[in-house]
């Protein structure tokens, strides 16, 4: 108490604030001021930070200048702490979908998943901009089928293209582990059955990525490091993967991704910086890196990330804060992005490098592969949530939007004009209501993840003791020894936080039927030479890499993010749409519905 | 990192722990080193504290003194963190209980009550030894009913007698605050209602005492304090009290209690140390001492307090905490007392001291009246627990007891003796089966629950900045500074000790109805001169106070504790039954059963 205590705000009642756009809230936009740092300088920024007394003198006084103190410790709000963003399932049952019996098996509620597709799935896919066109699980199945191609012959040369993308002088970086061998004899079984005639779903053969941050035998889970694989062995397939398995995919391998999920650059000290297919000198985005690169290069139609498993230092120092794990990378890379309700895909055999906040995502070419996908691992969630489901009709209904301008806009002008410009033709073509909304407190919730996931980090981060501190790369340093310095008040404070803004998210979503942001608030930026060895702390580009991300994560909402067009370098851009709780099938829907007025205005374009 | 760090324990998974009583876990014995302070010691104690790094340095050591760090900071464990204990109520439904729809009033769930009272009730009350014998709200009803006296009569022999217990020189300290105006009014609205043959139910016109933790108009509501009122004006009546008040009982004031419920032997600095009415030498418990001193001395049938709103220092110093708040006083005091499942009774109206451990309870005379006054207050829950229960039928059915032997023996020689008599009179009297299991880690879930209660208390203190803590009690005082030591770290982990107890006890429960233990391990303590001004740090009877009433907070079961015998001095000895979750109807369907073969046993003994 007493030293140095600066005044915190005093926030009001929920019921007592307006969510109209004529409110009087203040939108704080990231007041970014602290410099780049790489090399020697995070060096010395980490050695100040371990020593004794001074460190935790600077961390204080770090808190300070970002507003830690005032937005959040010093706080004073009603609000009882919100744990666990576990939803429950009946509040939030979805019209026109149908809940799946929890016993059918992942081939089951594959199938039926490609019986709710939209009519217009194939012809959209057809018609999209060549350049995002790449062989779809469908494309795959239809030619296994066909006896064209066979998966061993599909396996062959996804070795021969991972081997090629690895090599000098720029190598991709997509994955930190892929067995040859394991490949060729699933692409063996594979194609015995379909010479049989027995394929077990339209997963068959099909290559599936996977980030190494789930297990999935028969390689370690490294989480991006050199050594967490020895305390930790790997011994069976986390619960999706184990699914994706009984559908017949094939899984080609551990993807690339930032050290531990503590950063959002992909840029990886020990495994390479993973590179952006649309532009090598450029980020892939993190830290579901690897996944999203080789679904955008093509390699496989589908990949499974993690999302929320990245937090990084950088949103304590400045204004930015890493999420949105597999969103992120997605829209960097020009591919679709899908992060399931807090609870929906079951956690187990994924490193726990947080407890309320990951969520295992889908990052694939299509919308279409994204619901396949997202049919073959959901299940099998605890008893608490009865059912998986998937969606019986995706008729184009009536859907309100909603949009905070202020938040919107807080983006580079090509984000803004991308996405405003898409989000228009969607209104314009279906003839949905936009409702324009106030978000309140978005800096302080941004606040409040980063000290949730930051603490819950560090806590998963001491079992294994100080041992390998010195294996870490310099920024995952930097960022595990802040991670650590929260005091208990600070986290519970944050959760009371936590449930205020659900509230808030209640209110809207009693309005609207998703939230619309753009993806990212830039696009994928420039990895430098001096950041490969030590990482880097660039503040400005991490802050509004994840500035959209934070809901989807800390209040375990759902969320889709979509390509929907290119900035003037040609680098891709995304649209999210976040969700009710529970309402994977309305972003779905959403998702696939954006794939008609695309079309017509690239098809306008031409 | 580094600085004195000890070793942690590695706690094996769950599923390889035997629950059995051949187990190989440790019973940790609470290990009580420091001593007894009261006084100038607990100043400078405080001081010492409240000193910069020094004070943090202290509490470090502290800390590691009283193996925190050991089972809590730097232990290894794979369970997830658990945050609030909420279940799920379809989980859980009870056998042979009436679920009532959510929107019945007070009043119909009171009349629903009195329809499921047991055939042996009215028999069991008449024929308990004397000392037992209060007025119960029948009796009030009925003498009401027929006639005989009214509310007003009884309102003013109510002010005449807390007056007179007011007085020196060894004042009872009772009530904080007590209008005789507003009783004398709400006594004639009742008298009238009688003479008009309309009494609202058999509550209307019987007096209710609530703790000052709780709002009820026209009072301030102090927590014990000096100033909180004037930080927080008192605006309605608690949620719990505006049903009683529903159902006609008159609220007769704001009985008093340890400071903001930072202690647990009742002695408050500013109001007096309530003293138990069975030896007036003695302590009354806490914190809900007022509550359960009225219903013991018959002022009340029933009083309102709060189950985990009291936390102690003591626990971080020595091995005690002090929970079970309403449980520990009702047993000094030799009376029911009734903690109900976490999130049965709103919340809304009681001081946030915590958010995850506390909950509302009843005080009272005897079984019966603790049912009538659950069923008005229970109810209004939020949309996941779908209604309020009472109980259709309490015949006798078959009950499994769960009892850990080593944790049930340690108490004092009379009470062991007495709570295993009791036992066996009951085993034998029904043929129940009585299993031995064992409940690992009790010594850490008492730690983790310190530190999380300890954590959440300062939290909320903090909201009122540092001009209150020179207003405090010195106990207070060191308690408060004490809480906000912990870390973000140590709540997350206190947390995942949370969890893995949660699956200890549901399997647990899966084998047996309920876990019987004595409710304290000590009676009733002496309150010493010196201890008056400043209160004081007991550490050894601290622990034995609140050793058995952990899980009901911590993990949010629902606990009733019965009275069963006196030790040598004729101090009151309770047995506590703790339940599975949404389970009240079946303790007190015990607490109802345990009548029968106790009176055999008194008249043997006669």
């Amino acid at each position: 108490m007493g030293l140095f205590k600066s005044k915190g705000v005093v926030y009001r009642p929920v019921k007592d604030v307006n969510l109209c756009s004529d409110s009087t809230e203040f939108y704080i936009q990231a007041n970014v001021k602290a410099p780049r740092m790489t090399g020697i300088l995070v060096k010395v920024f980490t050695w100040f930070l371990e020593f004794p007394i001074f460190g935790a003198l600077l961390l204080y006084i770090l808190k300070g200048n970002n507003l830690i103190h005032k937005l959040i410790t010093n706080a004073e709000l009603e609000e009882s702490p919100l744990y666990v963003p576990s939803h429950h399932f009946e509040d939030h049952k979805e019209k026109e979908v149908k809940s799946l019996d929890s016993a059918s098996t992942p081939q089951e509620q594959v199938q039926l998943a490609l019986e709710c597709l939209p009519p217009s799935s194939e012809k959209a896919h057809n018609g999209t901009n060549p350049s995002f066109s790449r062989w779809t699980i469908m494309d795959y199945s239809r030619a296994y089928s066909s006896g064209d191609i066979t998966p061993l012959m599909v396996a062959e040369r996804f070795i021969t293209a991972v081997d090629e993308s690895s090599e000098s002088p720029l190598p991709m970086a997509f994955f930190i582990n892929y067995n040859p061998e394991d490949i060729l004899r699933q692409a063996n079984e594979s194609t015995l059955r379909y010479q049989k005639g027995e394929p077990i779903s339209v997963l068959d053969g099909v290559p599936v990525a996977v980030k190494d941050e789930i297990d999935c035998l028969p390689y370690p889970t490294t989480g991006g490091t050199k050594w967490l694989h020895k305390e930790r062995p790997c011994k069976d397939d986390a619960c999706c993967v184990k699914r994706l398995r009984l559908c017949g995919a094939i899984l080609v391998g551990k993807t690339n991704m930032h050290e531990l999920g503590v950063g959002t650059s992909g840029i990886n000290p020990h495994y390479g910086a993973t590179r952006n297919p649309y532009d090598t000198s450029k980020i892939a985005g993190g830290s579901s890196s690897g996944s999203a690169a080789v679904v955008s290069a093509g390699l496989c139609p589908v990949a499974l990330g993690v999302d929320g498993g990245a937090n990084d230092y950088m949103n304590l120092t400045d204004k930015s804060i890493s999420v949105g794990s597999v969103r992120m990378p997605a829209a960097l890379c020009g591919v679709v992005g899908l992060k399931p309700t807090f609870d929906r895909v079951p956690h187990s055999g994924v490193l726990p490098l947080n407890w309320t906040v990951g969520m295992v995502g889908i990052l694939a070419g299509t919308v279409e592969d994204a619901l396949i996908t997202y049919a073959a691992i959901s299940g099998e969630i605890p008893s608490k949530q009865p059912s998986s489901m998937v969606f019986k009709e995706l008729s184009i209904r009536d859907i309100k939007l909603a949009k905070y301008g202020k938040w919107f806009d807080d983006c580079s002008d090509d984000v803004r004009l991308c996405c405003s410009h898409a989000l228009s033709n969607l209104q314009d073509y279906y003839g949905w209501k936009t409702i324009d909304i106030t978000l309140p407190d978005i800096e302080a919730m941004r606040l409040a993840h980063y000290l949730t996931i930051g603490s819950e980090c560090s806590t998963w981060f001491d079992s294994f003791g100080e041992k390998h501190v010195a294996e870490l790369g310099w920024d995952a340093r930097v960022a595990l020894n802040i991670y650590g310095g929260f005091s208990g008040k600070e986290y519970i404070k944050a959760q009371k936080l936590r449930n205020r803004q659900l509230k808030f998210h209640k209110r809207i979503f009693a309005e609207a039927d998703v939230i619309v942001s753009p993806t990212t608030g830039v696009t994928a930026y420039s990895i430098q030479d001096d950041a490969l060895k030590t990482g880097e702390l660039d503040y400005v580009n991490g802050a509004a890499l994840v500035r959209y991300s934070i809901s989807g994560n800390f209040l375990g909402l759902p969320a889709v993010t979509v390509p929907v067009g290119y900035d003037k370098l040609g680098l891709p851009i995304g649209l999210q749409f976040i969700g009710r709780p529970w309402a994977e099938a309305t972003l779905i829907h959403l998702a696939f519905a954006m794939q008609a007025p695309l079309e017509e205005s690239v098809m306008s374009m031409i």
